[in-house]
């Protein structure tokens, strides 16, 4: 890397910091302008978490929505990639460091990405899984096979507590991953474990807010939340979690479920690496941005995506979708290109394009201006939305054929503890690590 | 499990331990026999071991080459499965002990498998990757696109050495090997490395005999030697390791080659549980058997696969194939069921049905009763073969998917550094634990 940044080479180098959705296409948009470009992440692939829920209920392979990221950027020869962590950013000195040494830059776009958020609950971050990274998804995969696989040899009172399990969080993740976890339980699950009494299982969704998918119409909460219940899933509303143990889940009201899992989808924030730099964030994390996705007194440093709060005019901030970061990406990218002109930078609007969340076979949910869609229109709606946006053509033929294969056998094949959790099934408690989690 | 060895049912308890070829294959043969069967593997899955060297070369799925073992029992309702690790085996007590308890048995049936040795060659078994399970698969694909990332921002020397790839053992898997290897390496990631010299990359393949794939003819060891000559695969015979060191193989002639990669595809042996168990075995491991698979001096007991050594009337022991044990999974169970009749047992017969390799493109090997067939008609035999054997029909077609794919595109697109070692890039050593193969 020492040798590239004194490489002689007189456009300006452009650093991204993260290989997400907005880092993705801001770099596509680079790649038609007159700049230098060095993308960094510390995974050698791009992650469509949109469908790390199904990875998680053993619907589809993790490798099917990983993509490589040198892959990508084949066809940009003004883009290289670099495999590596950040340690830190210096905006006076304009330099990025790395676990492969230190990048001077002249444009910065931060687009870490967001992380799971506990919101300072007592055991929460040690004891439940995340679904953010492709490690997450395989690891919570792992677990409720091996919390099946454990309830066909323990005692009764700990076999209903290795088969419930409990969802915090009824946002479109948490929904997703409730049915889709219902449709492994009784379909395959079911089959497979003959032994164990399946009435011993019990699914819960717990929401803190008066209904399931705040983000959307109140129709549609109601259609999710009377699916979510023909499904089999409990879905308790009104309920805060006050603590996580390795055993069970403490509710604000004083009740307790008996629990070995515990998925945490009740919100994120901004990764850590601005905060962790001296950047001014809000204290979820965020990044605050101007119109024009700069940081307020740093007009070559831009933050995007789920890093980046930004105001709508409404109040709030936009929401940390994948639609918002593409956008974002390809704006800050054209931004960078006008500053180098000189003519003013363009603020950014956000087009809409609605929200969707799937919950089961036929059953989805899609808010599009105001518009609502409900049945097996919308499921077919979210698919098609899904697979255009994954990347690789191998990839989408690969999920669509796995999507294919479950409608028609009703069977979720990837019920593998893989590799990596070796250690995970014989001891219970695997490495629940979230120490880069917001506590 | 306790609860399910007291459970009143006459009929003999036939335990299997392993969920290989051999084992799956004695389950499915005893499921039509009057016997209640326990089938014990540490993983929920059972990995079609033929094709692991394409997981490593990144060209399918690690899921694709699984299949859980719950599964393929779903219709076999006097066969059940437990997911644990079997810690010793008692013939006089006739109790197998493991992570979940102990279990009396009436017939024991061992299909363990084998594990690589190395010959008590200083450093193999701390510094070389082996080829045997689904975790070594992901860990040696990992581990070579690492090589590359790290390739990039190293100096001169370091860097050759991360670019020189050695394969230890010219048998089928380290000839398979090295051929998907240079497929790997002189396609997709020549494109993905635009900064890298390809002629700093070197593949090895080092063989002490004089000939690769001893097992066939000579024709077809010459044909396998040009054509990985033609695929720029350094083939030297005559060469016998005797050190491995993290940065470098000594061979017996003094010469050294830098390399951050040994792959160790040059011998197996019979699992350890047999040997830690008091039971006699042969010096690599192997428990000799006698015609009918039993052990000498103990009925009831029966060792298959590669764990078996059954002598051969030209001297030596059948080879370590899935053919063998599947054949003699088939024959013990049948032998079960003949000793319980009271009549005599019948001898194993091996129906040899030829032995294959594939190296690259439309370039593989057969050897089929004498007759050699090479080129594209071998290499559509070994496909098809193997496609065959592959338990799944979902298996089936994405690994025929993922061959198209890669046919027609000539891409290798699972170049994935995935979950379980995200540790591992960062301190390039990766946890290459051997420590359950014999040294």
């Amino acid at each position: 890397m020492t040798s590239e940044t004194t490489y002689a080479d007189n456009r300006p180098h452009v650093v991204i910091i993260g290989a997400g959705f907005g880092g993705i296409w801001a770099a596509k948009t680079l790649a038609r302008q007159p700049v230098r470009v060095t993308l960094l992440d510390k995974n050698n692939y791009h992650t469509f978490q949109p469908l790390l829920y199904q990875v998680a209920a053993a619907e589809i392979e993790p490798e099917q929505i990983g993509y490589p990221v040198r892959g990508i950027l084949r066809r940009m020869p003004n883009v290289t990639f670099t495999l590596a962590e950040v340690t830190a950013v210096d905006l006076h000195a304009q330099t990025v460091t790395t676990t492969q040494g230190t990048l001077a830059y002249d444009y910065l776009i931060l687009a870490t990405g967001s992380i799971t958020q506990f919101f300072g609950t007592p055991g929460a971050a040690a004891h439940s899984f995340s679904l953010k990274t492709m490690e997450e998804g395989v690891r919570l995969r792992n677990h409720i096979l091996t919390c099946f696989e454990r309830a066909v040899h323990a005692p009764p009172a700990e076999r209903r507590q290795l088969l419930t399990f409990v969802v915090v969080g009824g946002g479109p993740t948490g929904v997703e991953y409730a049915g889709a976890l219902s449709e492994l339980v009784y379909g395959p699950l079911r089959k497979d474990f003959p032994e164990l009494d399946i009435t011993d299982v019990s699914i819960v969704l717990l929401e803190a807010a008066g209904r399931v998918l705040g983000g959307m119409s109140e129709s549609l909460s109601a259609y999710a939340a009377r699916s979510l219940d023909k499904m089999k899933v409990v879905v308790q509303l009104e309920k805060r979690v006050t603590a996580v143990t390795d055993t069970a889940v403490t509710l604000h009201d004083g009740a307790q479920i008996p629990t070995s899992t515990v998925v945490w989808v009740a919100g994120v924030g901004g990764e850590g690496l601005a905060r962790g730099s001296g950047i001014e964030v809000l204290g979820n994390g965020r990044v605050p941005v101007l119109p024009t996705l700069q940081l307020p007194q740093h007009e070559r440093v831009f933050a995007i995506g789920d890093l980046a709060a930004f105001t709508v005019p409404e109040g709030g901030y936009l929401p940390m979708v994948a639609q918002v970061a593409i956008q974002q990406g390809i704006q800050a990218a054209q931004n960078i290109g006008r500053h180098q002109l000189g003519v003013p930078l363009t603020p950014f609007h956000y087009w809409d394009k609605g929200s969707m969340a799937t919950i089961g076979r036929n059953k989805a949910v899609v808010d599009w201006h105001g518009r609502s869609f409900t049945g097996f229109l919308a499921w077919l709606m979210w698919g098609v939305i899904h697979i255009m946006y994954l990347i690789g053509f191998r990839n989408r033929i690969m999920v669509m054929l796995s999507w294919a294969w479950r409608y028609f056998t009703f069977e979720q094949t990837v019920r593998l503890i893989m590799p990596s959790s070796q250690a995970g099934w014989l001891a219970l408690a695997p490495e629940k690590v979230n120490e880069k989690s917001a506590d």
